[in-house]
């Protein structure tokens, strides 16, 4: 009995927004699992801005996706036959599989989540990837204080909500910002952060000014573009500024026009002793279990709530994951697989 | 008997780069010291670069030298006569009188320096503030490994020669770069740099990547300008970038034209992780018994060398200052005052 995946590829590298015609729908037989190998059949993939870059060429963090490569990404999967004796059919794992509904996997690569604890899409949100994002961005580079001001942007997505809430659990006021009223009202009512601004508003830059009367400790760096504009004069002396994401960069094909406001920046880094500090997830693996069983124990003490955007079927993936470029998304942005 | 005090005055701010007539020279009485205090003859005024900030109004990590105000400035000075117990005639200490031949000081604000252990003249110098600049900055935040690349520019001052000379201690490879031949061969020569650069070059981003086959893992910033120009793209993952002055900008009056390189800094911070962080030395006010004793110590062991560039009398300092911010001096610029 052979496997087929349908796989989501990179057809063409797309020169600012991405497309729909970046990508291209396959179907491809899968073999069947070697030594210490297992077959999955994907359930969730996980979308998150950070693809916008594996689309491009050039260095980064990682390696680009090659042109005509399945596009990467985070999945939670289902043991449909394995080869190692650490799964068995039926086992839930976190894998790297990809946007495809089927695929191999060597044993050594993946997790065992748990389905009993928590929904298993989780695994590549709150208590996985972005959840763990917020947490050690947040308290090793942030280190926010009781009483200190913490702002976030994309605030109700997975990174940005988490953010907020765990420093409202260090005693920190938690300043979020999103785009459009819904998300605006769930900042305050569903994620409880003490104020929520949309930075769609034209006075966008007064209103965080207003919200801000103490400036700003610690800012959670994930969109950059017009929300680091409005932040920059507001930090701080000694504020820090972890840097997880720029996604209002990312699909940028040239630099704005000046005035080069390189100097500026440096300049204050040096006269308010900035700290400035970039990192990806994995830079903090050391952190996973003290993430996982913190995050676990504040979900279920209420202190942490999350929102899932589900969107069902695989080839709805490109149009999701261009969506989330612009903001479309309202929460966690998970395609349901299989 | 009383005492005259000639004292350097800011006569008005300057636009740009200082002149002369931003200065003007007063003798002024000094009173009886009170309670508490002394009668300070000051011997030595430190020059350094941070002072053209002092001269701006406006925010920064200290108050602007007031307008007819005495110019600001760590000074090395003999006790006259004293109502403290701590201190008696002919105590040599380290103040904070400014540009000017005598002063009052208040005994809690004076720490006494040894004559007999090293020149009074480090005492603003390669043991003072620049010296424990370079060692608090270079080792808290730079954190240079063994094999590492450490670059740092103005490389013959007092902050630049230190760096290199504690990289090379802590077994990284230091880089320096400077303006000038007789600089650069000192680089090499006298402090111990592993390579040494001329920043005035047309070829100085080229020699500095040649100098760097394998990256640059710690950059000090004390200069900014082209230089940081030239270092930036050649950046390690990872890389830590201590900033403590920008010399080369302090005399802008404008942004440079565009285009805004401030997106590019960020994808850089974001990609490969960078940390910029501010600082100025008193941020580390808690490591200056390690840094006395360490430093000492590699004096001692001639593990460290210093060079001084003495300029004799008070009325000199504003010509040497202005020179100082184009890199006129060569070692640690200090005035003889009396």
């Amino acid at each position: 009995m052979s496997t087929t995946s349908r796989q989501i590829l990179l057809a063409s590298r797309p020169h600012g927004e991405p497309t729909a015609a970046n990508f291209s729908i396959v179907d491809t037989p899968v073999a069947a699992p070697g030594p210490d190998q297992v077959l999955l059949k994907i359930r969730y993939l996980s979308l998150d801005p950070y693809m916008r870059g594996r689309m491009n060429d050039g260095k980064s963090y990682s390696a680009p996706v090659p042109v005509g490569g399945v596009m990467e990404g985070g999945t939670v999967a289902e043991v449909v036959s394995s080869n190692s004796d650490r799964f068995r059919p039926g086992d839930i794992v976190l894998s790297h599989s990809g946007w495809q509904s089927h695929a191999l996997a060597d044993a050594k690569d993946l997790r065992k989540v748990d389905p009993t604890s928590a929904p298993i899409s989780t695994a590549v949100g709150v208590l996985g990837m972005p959840g763990m994002t917020a947490y050690t961005g947040l308290l090793t580079i942030g280190q926010p204080k009781p009483g200190e001001t913490v702002v976030v942007a994309a605030a109700t997505g997975p990174v940005g909500s988490a953010v907020g809430q765990i420093a409202k659990i260090k005693g920190a006021r938690a300043v979020g910002i999103a785009g459009g009223a819904d998300k605006v009202r769930a900042l305050t009512e569903e994620f409880g952060f003490d104020v929520a601004l949309d930075h769609r508003s034209p006075t966008f830059a007064a209103d965080l000014k207003a919200a801000c009367p103490d400036g700003i400790d610690v800012y959670f760096e994930n969109v950059g573009g017009h929300v680091f504009d409005a932040v920059f004069p507001l930090l701080n002396f000694f504020a820090r500024i972890p840097v997880c994401g720029l996604i209002a960069q990312y699909n940028a094909t040239s630099l704005p026009d000046g005035p080069d406001r390189l100097p500026l920046l440096m300049r204050d880094v040096l006269t308010k002793r900035l700290n400035f500090r970039g990192f990806i997830v994995r830079d903090f693996a050391d952190q996973s279990k003290a993430f996982f069983t913190d995050m676990s124990r504040w979900i279920a003490e209420g202190k942490v709530k999350y929102r899932e955007d589900i969107v069902d079927g695989l080839d709805k993936a490109p149009e999701a994951f261009i969506g989330l470029l612009k903001g479309k998304n309202f929460g966690k942005l998970v395609v349901k697989v299989g």
